[in-house]
């Protein structure tokens, strides 16, 4: 039986849909796991259906890290739900912490508190991106490591592809230097380097592009902080603006709006093919033990499949995995 | 009169979309111009209809700068379609040049033979991006110009500013610094070094994440080349994998084939609205004279429009206006 540690206040819309993400992932589960929520029991313990309150314990906790705050202060807030989740992960009470707070906070806590992965200079939150034929690759670095080296742009390759084999069940998962080009000679400097020490590797294809992201080609990648925040943020713009602008065309005709009518179903199904709920949250990988960091905005959806992302890590041997990987491609 | 240069042969179709493009210019320009082509007359003159080969003089050249071929060569190609089309307004012939050939020696071809403006060390490519209300951004730089320094970034800022305020008529275009935040903390140690130099320029409104360039909060995107093209390309891929998901859904349900036939017309203009040919070419910014890059699949709407925003941009002060804003806003 595993445990969980998720953080229940932390997220935009209060302790609401945490708790109902935790019960529906609970109903789903058929009874792998328990939860520890932490958080105020007097605003969460009343929302548990009576037959799923055996599954989860309420660890008492009312502060809670604001999103305006700074990730760097989230160390000396020892009092906050974030801080409590991970405490739970680092004594061993919990293998896993799932939290729609602060995403700064919660990585800077995980790699400080529970620490790295050995041989990882700096973990990444890698993110699953769909592509048109319905399947998804995984882009790594999405999230606070700006400015890489290409020493750290290799170690978030051989920690996608260890997520990706060991955690997302890919067979051989190709990885993918993402670049201004195909040919080896694009890049900058420090992509250029990078491609030359993940050339060791038996499943490194080479430099890809924005648009193979989206096309099969390949299955993880590799990015810096910076340009993977541009490229979500991106296709998240693009995916609402094509949104809006079918929306307005549509009211501007009623054959259209028939139409749209007899597309719903389309929609929907476009709708959850590219919805970031059905991905759950973004694995922090390269941390000693499993995190899970879901959207702010996350809808009881995503916090159920957050807990079942957190459920399949650790049922896994990943971090042995990339520790292993990382002494046997790594250049001396 | 005007005298546009175009490169008749250097696009992936060959000479076909690129004449009919200037013959579509031509029909709808009212004589506002002439047109040096440079190709093959062999494989052009026939397809000029004859009420237009007064506006067209061909410029006997068959030898064409292929697409795999290294810009680095370019320089000595002397006898290539491009390199005459650039040498046309080198020495004054014509005022600007239309390319649909290989965009990094047509790039270096017109910074190196035709010079930079005083003040621009790095001239840049630029590409209007659609938004979710029919309107556009500029971001630049798009190009070659992967590694770069602050400096290079806040001279991109000032010449999309004179591009958006100059060429696309944009009353006080608002500039905004690509990053992974909105928060002035946030970006590269480059992006926040060209932060505080653009700071002094009145229109610049601090950092931007990608999905602003599609909500029309901002009219110039500063980013460097590897950004610009990996942000480019993923757009594309998005598009494109939102179109192909909707085309597999519809081909599951009959009803749902009925409604995308209702819809056609919004999906038309919807494919109108956010195809690149639409937008003609990307200006390179930063050089002496008008040089308009054309995508190498380029149809002949493209041309067309590639040649009429080479008319907009000459009948403009824009260099004057770059050379006088570097010197106002540079720091010491």
């Amino acid at each position: 039986m595993h445990t969980i540690a998720v953080d229940a206040m932390g997220g935009d819309f209060g302790p609401q849909p945490i708790v109902e993400g935790v019960v529906l992932a609970l109903k789903k589960s058929k009874q792998k796991f328990n939860v520890l929520l932490v958080g105020k029991s007097s605003e969460i313990a009343y929302k548990i259906p009576k037959k799923f309150q055996k599954f989860i314990e309420i660890i008492e906790c009312d502060d809670v890290f604001s999103m305006n705050e700074s990730a760097t202060d989230a160390l000396k807030r020892k009092e906050s739900t974030i801080y409590k989740a991970i405490e739970l992960v680092r004594e061993g009470r919990a293998e896993a912490v799932v939290s729609a707070g602060h995403s700064g906070a919660t990585m800077s806590l995980a790699t400080l508190r529970i620490g790295r992965v050995k041989g990882v200079s700096r973990p990444a939150i890698a993110t699953l991106m769909p592509t048109a034929t319905g399947g998804r690759s995984l882009v790594l670095d999405v999230g606070a490591n700006v400015d890489c080296k290409s020493e750290h742009l290799f170690e978030f390759g051989i920690m996608g592809h260890a997520y990706a084999k060991d955690v997302l069940g890919v067979e051989n998962p190709r990885i993918g230097m993402l670049s201004n080009g195909e040919e080896k000679s694009k890049g900058t400097e420090i992509t250029k380097e990078a491609h030359e020490l993940l050339k060791v590797h038996p499943s490194f294809i080479g430099n890809v592009e924005g648009s193979d992201i989206f096309n099969d080609s390949v299955d993880v990648v590799v990015c810096d902080g910076f340009v993977g925040n541009i490229l979500l943020k991106t296709s998240e713009g693009v995916a609402s603006s094509i949104s809006k602008l079918i929306k307005m065309n549509i009211k501007r005709s009623p054959s259209a709006l028939t139409g749209a009518l007899l597309m719903r179903r389309v929609f929907k199904l476009l709708k959850k093919q590219i919805d970031y709920a059905e991905y759950g949250g973004a694995p922090l990988i390269g941390v000693k033990d499993c995190t899970i960091i879901c959207h702010g905005k996350s809808n009881k959806i995503a916090i159920k499949n957050a807990i079942f992302q957190a459920v399949s890590f650790i049922e896994t041997d990943i971090n042995k995995d990339i520790e292993e990987s990382l002494v046997k491609y790594r250049s001396n």
